[in-house]
């Protein structure tokens, strides 16, 4: 089990067994506590120097389809770990197979947003407010998952989105880690 | 000798036949019929569609600079050839050690050709003005030969151009051959 728990959170063997105790040893309880200790510890990470790193590329068979990627993280140490080249891959086979526009939400437009707001609002007409604006707010997550590659629901693992996938990382590795820019070519397009 | 004429020019077998016998043997002035017989075929050849081609990368040994290149051609057989791969390898290989801004002259900004003729001009004070003209004319070329993928020297033979390489792989190939796009990835900056 707690191999198994630390598959799923990324966390470490004695933050595993401590969640365990505190979770009397229910598993789902353990997987809250440690997803919660994770998210302090990537938080406290985030705001830490990430100037090393990798930059990594992936070539679909045949040759029409290419992604070239920079991703950092804090030390040329984690850069080189079989763990963090792994991540790259994924990154890049999920670029290649979703096709992202975006790293981050925050670098959609304002005029986007307004945009599928105002779809989405108008497709809402008569319905009370407060209805209308969680639908709406749905529908913007719903883009963002579409558009947004932290916010893509991972291709080799959908009931994982890749910032999961990216926090499990940060909490096995240590270091604040950064998908920092990315271009996908596909021939002729 | 028949077999190095076609290694210079990437012209076929018959044609370096007819351009040794119209040159008398003389191996110098083949080369300059057959450039000029290969500028006439790869000018008629350029104004054809290019729909196929390759989408190629190459990482730098360390991972901390990457190219992703996008380069046309008309057929898919010809994409498939390793002629055409190994061109792709050679533009990459050249983008990551020599790092040009843009694919070709057309592209430089008029702002920034105004700028280097002025610094030009401004170095040439006192000398006449048809000597400037050509001085700044060289000096121009010269910024090509640095920003310009297509102008650059090759990092593996810098006694030829990209553009000729690309040359010879049209005259070889029977195509018409275009490097669409770029990009270079060095970590951090």
């Amino acid at each position: 089990m707690i191999s198994e728990l630390r598959e799923k959170t990324g966390a470490g063997l004695i933050d595993v067994k401590k969640a365990l105790d505190e979770a009397k040893g229910n598993p789902e309880e353990a997987i809250t506590i440690l997803r919660k200790k994770l998210g302090n510890k990537i938080d406290k990470l985030a705001t830490r120097a990430t100037k090393e790193g990798l930059v990594h590329s992936y070539i679909h068979v045949g040759g029409k389809v290419g992604v070239l990627v920079e991703i950092n993280c804090e030390t040329d140490f984690v850069a080189k770990t079989d763990d963090f080249k792994s991540f790259c891959q994924d990154v890049c086979l999920q670029i290649a197979a979703a096709g992202p526009a975006y790293v981050r939400r925050e670098e959609v437009t304002e005029a986007e947003i307004t945009k599928e707001r105002d779809i989405a609002t108008s497709q809402m007409e008569g319905k009370p407010a407060a209805a209308i604006q969680k639908i709406v707010e749905g529908k913007l997550e719903k883009y963002y998952s579409q558009v947004c590659l932290l916010d893509q629901p991972f291709v080799k693992n959908p009931e994982k989105m890749i910032k999961e996938i990216l926090a499990e990382k940060v909490g096995k590795l240590g270091e604040n880690i950064q998908v920092r820019r990315f271009t996908r070519y596909q021939l002729g397009a």
